[in-house]
């Protein structure tokens, strides 16, 4: 799967998203929606986009909507709500078009690393197929017309995953987050909207969708994003210079526990990765690389083991979260 | 050298050591030896027993002496003292003579593992071949005469090191230690009188030297030590059974940390090396053996360390020490 793969820039930047809302025009918007709307919107989008696969969350346990979410293919409300829905993704999961979110349609392409250009082509594409069987709610005033006013205009949202241990560990994320505030980006943790930095990871994202064309809006993104990126790399050099042993102790101790922990819990997991990605980084280990700990961390999410090793319990979680680990993360 | 072998019940007794206490006829003792008494004891000695190396401790820094003690091959009043003083050691260090401590001569023979018969031949043999050089102080009603009278008539103290984590963490060990001592045992830390018990590890030695033969006080000190080799290993399986997952956890977390950490405190490295004998003695731990960890343990000691490596820093002994791990506990 994408989410495992090194991309570009892919030291600090896990994944990249872009996801376009759109709606359809003369069904209704929103709660007002109806089972039969849905319908005729799936059977738009699977007539548009055949090659597909289709998959109708109201058919699956909680635990598999929350994998999928673990997987960024739904978002967390698609998640946890249990009204009917439905989702059309590609075989490699780098786009998945929900069904019956907030809007009609949310189409989202992501993939590893600092890709935005990527993901905005590919969802460009699926927009333009779909525009072409649809007759998208759109105003030659404001743009595509969505639920919330927040997303009216492009209709876009673009974000970046970025791990930030340095920035963080010297309480520069909160001035980075209000100054980027101002100008209209939003800095969220690892599952979007109202979820706090796990594992010192953050959500960037573009906020603007009124009056600002999709390239712009894109453009500005990813010069904020390169601007974070040489932050936080000599940042986490300065660190290291000044705290060499300490530093080395601290990653490599969390290293030798993630390595050797019979019951791990889902929140130790994300602390202990992140040190060992900064250790990665770094050069201090040598013998993981970045694609077994991200392989390792998707494995490693509750719902994830839950929907494959049909475990009950948290502690069955955890052992199997340990025993996860062991495997994955076997020196090269 | 004899303290990294694994001996008789290795799981349970680290080491055994037999010491006898012996002064000369017509030289005073204890405060009142003078240098040139000392010097006449000690020409004794070597002319008794060529083969034996001889050490003069006057001639060695603090850290010399420090990991003489480290060693077990003199006490720890010899290794603080700065008066004069000096040792006779044989070749696998299973020997050692200490001039001038309390009293003039204390015979001390020690081995690996429940082996006190081996020990008590051992100084018997040499005890033999000194009584033939060197007139003994010795009363018919009392035995033989030392400087203090806890040690007056056999002169023998006989002493196991035992590692006892089950008993330790089920807060079992005041109760034994109150019992034994009305059957005339001691219990200590690692290094004798005074010192706590670090690691688990216990010092089980004999206290009645009067009115008792050699071989009944020998006797003795197995029977309990046998006791309370079985009430460990009986109870460590019951911690087992009971708590699997925790305690694989805890065990495998302190070898993870063993195994990687930058720095580790002598303190530190004493609570994990116990946790992960206890490992290797449940089975958890399959690729790390007790020579292995024994051999680590005393290249590890603070002094040791000082000495072997030139080491100024207490952070410097703490990364020496990390280094140390790392390397001789390199699974297998």
């Amino acid at each position: 799967m994408w989410y495992t793969n090194f991309g570009p820039s892919g030291d600090i930047v896990l994944s990249s998203r872009v996801r376009l809302a759109r709606n359809i025009s003369k069904i209704p918007f929103g709660n007002k929606m109806s089972d039969a709307d849905l319908e005729k919107i799936e059977s738009i989008c699977k007539d548009a986009l055949p090659e597909l696969k289709f998959i109708d969350l109201s058919k699956m346990s909680v635990f598999e909507r929350l994998a999928l979410k673990e997987n960024h293919l739904i978002s967390p409300e698609m998640a946890d709500e249990k009204k009917s829905g439905s989702i059309l993704v590609n075989d490699d999961c780098t786009l998945s078009i929900l069904i019956g979110e907030e809007d009609h349609l949310r189409i989202q392409a992501m993939d590893s690393g600092l890709s935005l250009e990527k993901c905005m082509q590919l969802a460009n594409q699926i927009d333009d197929r779909l525009d072409k069987k649809a007759d998208f709610a759109f105003s030659d005033e404001l743009g595509y017309l969505t639920c919330c006013p927040s997303n009216t205009g492009t209709g876009l949202r673009a974000s970046v995953m970025m791990h930030l241990p340095a920035l963080t560990q010297t309480c520069k994320m909160e001035s980075i987050i209000r100054s980027l505030s101002k100008l209209g980006i939003a800095v969220r943790g690892i599952y979007g909207e109202g979820s706090t930095a796990l594992a010192n990871i953050y959500q960037i994202s573009n906020q603007v969708t009124l009056g600002i064309s999709e390239e712009d809006s894109l453009s500005r993104l990813s010069q904020i994003v390169d601007d974070i990126i040489a932050k936080e790399r000599s940042i986490s050099l300065e660190i290291y210079q000044a705290n060499k042993f300490r530093l080395e102790d601290k990653i490599l101790r969390s290293k030798g526990i993630l390595q050797n922990a019979r019951i791990i819990t889902s929140g130790e997991a994300l602390s202990l990765i992140s040190d060992v990605r900064w250790g990665i980084n770094l050069g201090i280990i040598k013998d993981i690389n970045h694609e077994q700990l991200l392989s390792a961390l998707y494995e490693s999410f509750p719902a994830t083991i839950a929907k494959n090793h049909n475990t009950s319990s948290p502690l069955e979680r955890d052992l199997k979260r340990g025993e996860i680990f062991q495997k994955v993360l076997k020196s090269n």
